[in-house]
């Protein structure tokens, strides 16, 4: 049904004029999209549609009584409905009537309720076809994109990045619009699709492919709703220039029903899911912390050549906790060579430390700038793609005092600086932090540690396991990249450690 | 070889004075005990051992030039050595001439190194049996007891607890000892065992079995040394009076190499510790944080009849996601019944809600009072077991705006207290983050949060996934006591959800 090269997004992602109907004085359903729009700082006009308040003003927004009267210049690319479901149906004919090519849908009462909702949804549609309109939705926020200062929800951001997010969740596409920006990443566009009676995931999955805007493409998915069949073709012609994130919601049986009530979908079967990753490099993740991480990953991170990762900490017992997490995922902790070690041993002393890999500095680890160091060496181990780092930044106050460095700002600077300066081109170098006293304090430390290592392009995790989860996904999307071109002759095969 | 009817562990917890040999004008070594005992506030006699600096002091503490010269009266229970390793055996000789009771090794440089340090070992041990010294280590920080004031560390807590920690690493010991009561729980003991050259492991947990201010044992294990035989007829007399949480390090091949440098030890086949598991109720854990979270839970939480799980939400998107992570750990998202829907569907809306299990609250959720009320409907479900809900502290503030409620501060104070309130006798509740914004101002509004629902004694996790672990594996120590108390016909078998 979908014709990808007929469908005008532009007009979606970058509308001359957005009008909104269902829109009164209430401060929720379409007020929320006009207060989006204007946090957001949209350039161009909105136009409001209500009969009873024509000729009035809402925040500077002009009132008119119908579709019908709305200018046409600028144009109104894009509609979006704020009204109860049963009103929609006579809104696209409107909108049809008028030549609109985008309307959104924010109204839910759909097919996510049952057989009425169902039979609305078929209307919609008929009426859409008849006129050459394209839905968005409906029960969905729309799209986002913040070069054409479009907006999903309040405040968001006005920087454009490269990462796309399809969202089966209106929530959670406004959320991730929020988090992406707040981690250090930031989005090409964002598209919160629902119920897809119309434009569905696989034809958001054309777009972002062809988008010279989007280098990374996201989704969070409950089901397809139709041409399940191209889905595996569509997402292998991605992959090998674009890696695709997908967190698949509803896996298990009562997220299925969860699913039914919340877009109306059928979610399928979770290991075909499985099955369909391994087929196209798509990386799966489990939830929206693994998914926005992953976004952060992608944007920052190299993609690891090997399994092979250095863990570098001050502790005998933390070494082998962050082992053993490397290990049960799938990553491997090689020992260093002969010659590394050898390197290491002169500046590291003899007594409780560990030089093998897992690097346990000792006391000599606590100093501020001996992890950069030690990170520097490790550009010589090939086996070693990705290193990850162990600190407590709650006590650097206390260290700043104990190396005679004026405050824990300049500690943790310091410290920074020598690993960004020591950092490896082409590996991945990531924190974890080590928490002795939680709470407030700790917690707000820990976070502006991250947001100085962020502005060295340094990631952070918030525990191993999602640090070992990430980087061996990373790497198995280089290796299915890796094996695909091996497939096609374009690579000779060579013995992956 | 360990005799536990004969050892007077009163006197390793509740010394009528501790000696340290190995002090110094350093702020290391002995010192940090020195230090450690004197921020705990260690109200009896600490005696320091040095040849050259006798008859002056430090910190307050008289040096005396041996350990022959040590006094009578309050008598030295323990004497902890932090001097070089190749020292030790000739200080234990002396402690068993003085007849001291206990010796704590602090120094490394024993088996963990190699074959000289393992003749070592067995020098000590020879020695101390010789006089029948006990020895805790080497390699380790010795006894922490609140109630007596000692400590492995600085800073540590005087607040007595009742759950008992065994560390085969000296930094987790410590760390843990932070970590507790900073999250809301207190110790009884903890003990840092080392090499466990002499007193093990097992000696330990029979001793908490058997202490009265124990209730809870937790303990990361890398190796047994000996009496694997006894390890789970031990675990098994201790479990049906007695939760006992073990995280096993090394469990890895990588890990069991850095096991073998950490403390010297040989770290046992991972599905081994798995069945031990099986057949005796012992909670396994797979690190630090979980650990943590399993002591906290055991103190806080009450163990749940059932795997059936309610979630409490707004938002679809989130409604799937936590579904999905419940059922896929083994626990179950039962529907509502239809009394408990109906009852719901008095002051829950229609349009956008579900109140089915996953609960999604919609737009009336944001309220400050919402969830309180559903969670006191919930009692009512016998097949709920467990209350997981999820809210957005960062967003209180403007909640508190758009309610008219005076401040952040209060709206949460106001949401709390009506989940105290509604919190059903015997039923697990327990909040999970949603975060959006991320950063230092996020994580400290979270962690404020948390603080103040752990003043209520409701339980916060940082993610779904590890509320979902957690509570799954309290229940699955339910369920061991519920199958043994079958087996041993003190219960008519029932078939459980």
């Amino acid at each position: 049904m979908s014709h990808h090269n007929n469908i005008p997004f532009d007009k979606l992602f970058d509308p001359q004029a957005i009008a909104i109907v269902g829109i009164s004085k209430s401060p929720y359903g379409g007020a929320f999209f006009l207060r989006s729009l204007q946090t957001v700082g949209f350039p161009k006009p909105i136009y409001l549609v209500n009969a009873k308040l024509a000729g009035t003003k809402i925040s500077g927004c002009e009132i008119y009584p119908s579709i019908q009267s709305l200018p046409e210049d600028p144009f109104p690319d894009l509609l979006i409905i704020a009204v109860a479901a049963e009103g929609s149906p006579e809104i696209i004919e409107q909108a049809g009537q008028k030549g609109i090519p985008f309307v959104h849908i924010f109204s839910s009462g759909f097919s996510e309720v049952g057989k009425e909702g169902e039979i609305l949804e078929v209307e919609i549609l008929n009426r859409a076809r008849m006129h050459g309109v394209r839905i968005i939705g409906p029960n969905c926020l729309g799209a986002y994109n913040p070069r054409a200062r479009t907006a999903i929800g309040e405040n968001m951001s006005a920087v454009p990045g490269n990462v796309a997010f399809i969202g089966q969740s209106g929530g959670l596409s406004a959320t991730i619009g929020l988090n992406g920006p707040s981690r250090g990443y930031y989005f090409s566009k964002i598209i919160s699709i629902g119920n897809q009676v119309d434009l569905d995931v696989l034809d958001f999955l054309r777009y972002f492919r062809d988008d010279p805007e989007t280098r990374i493409i996201s989704a969070y998915i409950e089901n397809l709703k139709r041409d399940g069949n191209q889905f595996v073709p569509l997402l292998q012609s991605i992959t090998p220039n674009k890696p695709v994130v997908v967190w698949k919601g509803g896996i298990s049986n009562a997220g299925q029903v969860a699913v039914k009530s919340h877009t109306g979908g059928l979610a399928g079967n979770f290991q075909l899911w499985h099955a369909m990753a391994q087929q196209t490099g798509v990386i799966l993740v489990d939830n929206f912390e693994e998914l926005s991480e992953m976004n952060l990953a992608l944007s920052m991170l190299p993609i690891p050549q090997t399994r092979g990762v250095a863990i570098l900490t001050v502790g005998g017992g933390l070494s082998v906790q962050f082992t053993d997490a490397c290990e049960i995922t799938g990553l491997t902790v090689p020992p260093l060579s002969a010659a590394t070690q050898d390197i290491l041993r002169r500046f590291i002393p003899d007594v409780n430390t560990n030089i093998r890999n897992p690097i346990d500095l000792g006391a000599d680890g606590l100093k501020a700038d001996t992890y950069g160091r030690v990170i520097k060496i490790l550009a010589d181990e090939p086996q070693i793609s990705s290193i990850i780092f162990i600190r407590d930044p709650e006590r650097f106050n206390h260290y700043a005092r104990v190396f005679q460095i004026p405050s824990e700002t300049d500690f943790g600077n310091i410290f920074v600086e020598s690993i960004a300066q020591g950092k490896p081109t082409g590996k991945i170098v990531a924190f974890v932090p080590a928490i002795m006293v939680d709470g407030e304090q700790t917690r707000a430390t820990v976070a502006r540690f991250v947001q100085t290592l962020q502005q060295k392009q340094i990631m952070a995790f918030d525990n191993i396991a999602a640090a070992a989860k990430c980087i061996y996904r990373l790497w198995k999307y280089g290796d299915y990249l890796r094996r695909r071109k091996v497939r096609e002759g374009q690579l000779r095969p060579v013995s992956d450690n």
